[in-house]
């Protein structure tokens, strides 16, 4: 049997709390084990959508047990995360793909529509990872305005594919990044339904576990029945584990096999699959995680509704909201603030995204933004 | 200032050193920071060309250190690697590109040489990533066998880019993989000083380190003049890092670009990020990697001489070796031992590539070694 690693450390400096020496080993554990959200030299990052809590007790402590493996290639925690994805969704390893990252599992994506000739149909805006990998190797790339109600524009994204001769790769992103909105699930379960083979949906679910919404659901469903199905998860955002990089794709096995093909070897470290299967047994981490996200995204609600500055609402762990002014003029003055904001989401220029940190880091950017109305800049 | 970090551990299971507790923070310290060359429950891993010392001391406090910051985009960390690397190589940081190891590079390599009418030329027998990564988007592969003297056979692979009419890709791999064997560096540099810019090279040069030859230097002193020459390098065996997964192209800023737009996003994780920085100012570490693996070496080579198996000269942490009989059968035999040596390497199906562990490992090779030889199997 195993034993339960117990850590005492000394890393005062390190984490930022302070110089004081600490004394008591429970402390310096949980020292050890506490996120720094704030780097000592470094401004707040509400930048990233990164979940502020950092990784959970048992990533952590997993991290630390595999430090002595992480000299070998990653083929031996590989397996068992794989069999814990199928578990969780209740498919079989063969169902599994795993990414470096749900980027890398965006950029198989792209390679595997289907050559030089694929038709690419994205919202505009949304996250720009595909667009971007579309780009590197030549795709055409078509965007599609979101509608009113921040929701893909899924009737214009369909009649695309019909004038298309060729594939097409659909990206669907579900929430939003970065509007945070939703598309209704049943309004793409019915093109997906319909639509022929050759059409590829790249379903993004990467903020899938914040949505509490009845008219969302997962495009898991169609993966029994069609290869032309891929669902996108990540680590990086529930989990908190975007700089170990860990992505999947859910899909029929004969698209998870062409998957694959376009994945790098030994493509998750090691480092990143111990965490993650610590991850996916601590329920209770999840769980925190959203109810800081309600708690802090309620102090940022709080701040906009009292500035009357308009937000859309957000199924996620970041929040766009309308500024008054250049939005490069803005970001510079959070900075000055020690705060960083979300980079331009052209054309939403009128709007920063705040991704949603801690309580008390909220606070922060609430405050300066109190205090840019009270200079007239917001 | 940030403090240096100290830690007191238990994880006697963890670490494999039996269940007595661990009295003295010394040993506790030096616990967590020793390698798992064996775990508990696999057997002794002499398979897969890793580096048996596991992380250094300084990457693995720099990993504990960076704990807090795993939940953050690895941007932070990428352009200090980035730099230090750009120094180590005296190069800018625009001639370097990470990979999520080398094999992701080797990946990119693949990719941007040039479309579907790319012909790739390899060695047979080689690494197979390369190979491996040109069917998967169907190239044509064509496979050389090296020269008796175990070298690429330059002449015959040059032969065949003047047959080819488009964009060609060389893959290199020198010292090569599972050989062990140099291609004398003047051949190649002959070759490359008049091929036409058409045809690009992908120097492997994962084995550097471990090679002390006059014949052979880097290809690094193409890259100045030459767009088609892309060198690789990684941090998987000198630094012991294969399972963080980092490695790098060194290329013309031009040939690097095109080399990048073919990465996937955020591809070196936060944690692999900081232990190399720490590792690259560690140089008593690899050099430690290097001493250990001459002495383990040396352990093997005694051990084959008596038992009058050829091998072939290894300028690597690897060696390939003669066996007797049927390879397979030789593998499980030395899983019944618990020792797991190298794959089958067509066409050199009569050879077993052994990675070179610690010593004692190489000692308890060699007592199965001499078990086979009086059972009259080897």
């Amino acid at each position: 049997m195993r034993r339960r690693a117990f850590m005492k450390a000394g890393f005062a400096g390190a984490v930022g709390v302070g110089l004081a020496p600490l004394n008591s080993p429970a402390d310096e554990i949980s020292t050890l084990f506490s996120p720094r959200a704030r780097r000592a030299d470094g401004p707040i990052r509400l930048s990233s959508n990164e979940n502020p809590l950092g990784l959970s007790a048992a990533a952590r402590s997993a991290i630390i047990e595999a430090l002595g493996d992480a000299n070998r290639y990653p083929g031996t925690p590989r397996g068992p995360v794989i069999e814990a994805l199928a578990a969780k969704h209740g498919v079989t390893p063969n169902h599994i793909v795993l990414g470096n990252g749900s980027s890398e599992v965006l950029q198989m994506a792209t390679q595997c529509a289907g050559g030089r000739e694929v038709m690419v149909i994205v919202a505009d805006p949304t996250f720009e990872d595909v667009p971007g990998y579309a780009r590197d190797i030549g795709l055409r790339v078509e965007k599609v305005p979101l509608r009113p109600d921040w929701s893909h524009d899924l009737d214009r994204m369909r009649e695309l594919t019909r004038d298309a001769i060729g594939p097409v790769l659909v990206y669907i992103c579900n929430p939003n990044n970065p509007t945070g909105t939703l598309t209704a699930s049943r309004d793409l379960d019915a093109w997906i339904a319909e639509a022929p083979e050759r059409v590829l949906f790249a379903v993004d679910e990467a903020y899938f576990e914040f949505v509490n919404d009845p008219s969302y659901w997962s495009a898991q469903k169609w993966i029994g029945t069609h290869r032309n199905v891929l669902v996108i998860r990540t680590f990086s955002k529930i989990y908190a584990m975007a700089g170990l990089r860990l992505g999947y794709a859910i899909a029929h096995p004969d698209a998870a096999a062409r998957l694959s093909s376009y994945a790098s070897g030994n493509n998750a470290n090691y480092l990143a699959l111990v965490a993650a299967s610590a991850s996916l047994t601590d329920q209770a981490f999840a769980q925190k995680s959203l109810e800081t996200n309600r708690t802090a995204m309620r102090v940022a609600h709080r701040c906009l509704t009292e500035l009357s500055l308009e937000y859309l609402p957000s199924h996620t762990n970041f929040l766009m909201h309308r500024i008054q002014g250049d939005l490069a003029t803005y970001n510079r003055r959070m900075r000055e603030k020690n705060i960083q904001v979300g980079r331009a989401f052209p054309p939403m220029l009128g709007h920063s995204r705040v991704s949603i940190g801690l309580p008390e880091e909220m606070e922060a950017w609430a405050e300066a933004l109190r205090s840019f109305r009270q200079q007239g800049w917001v």
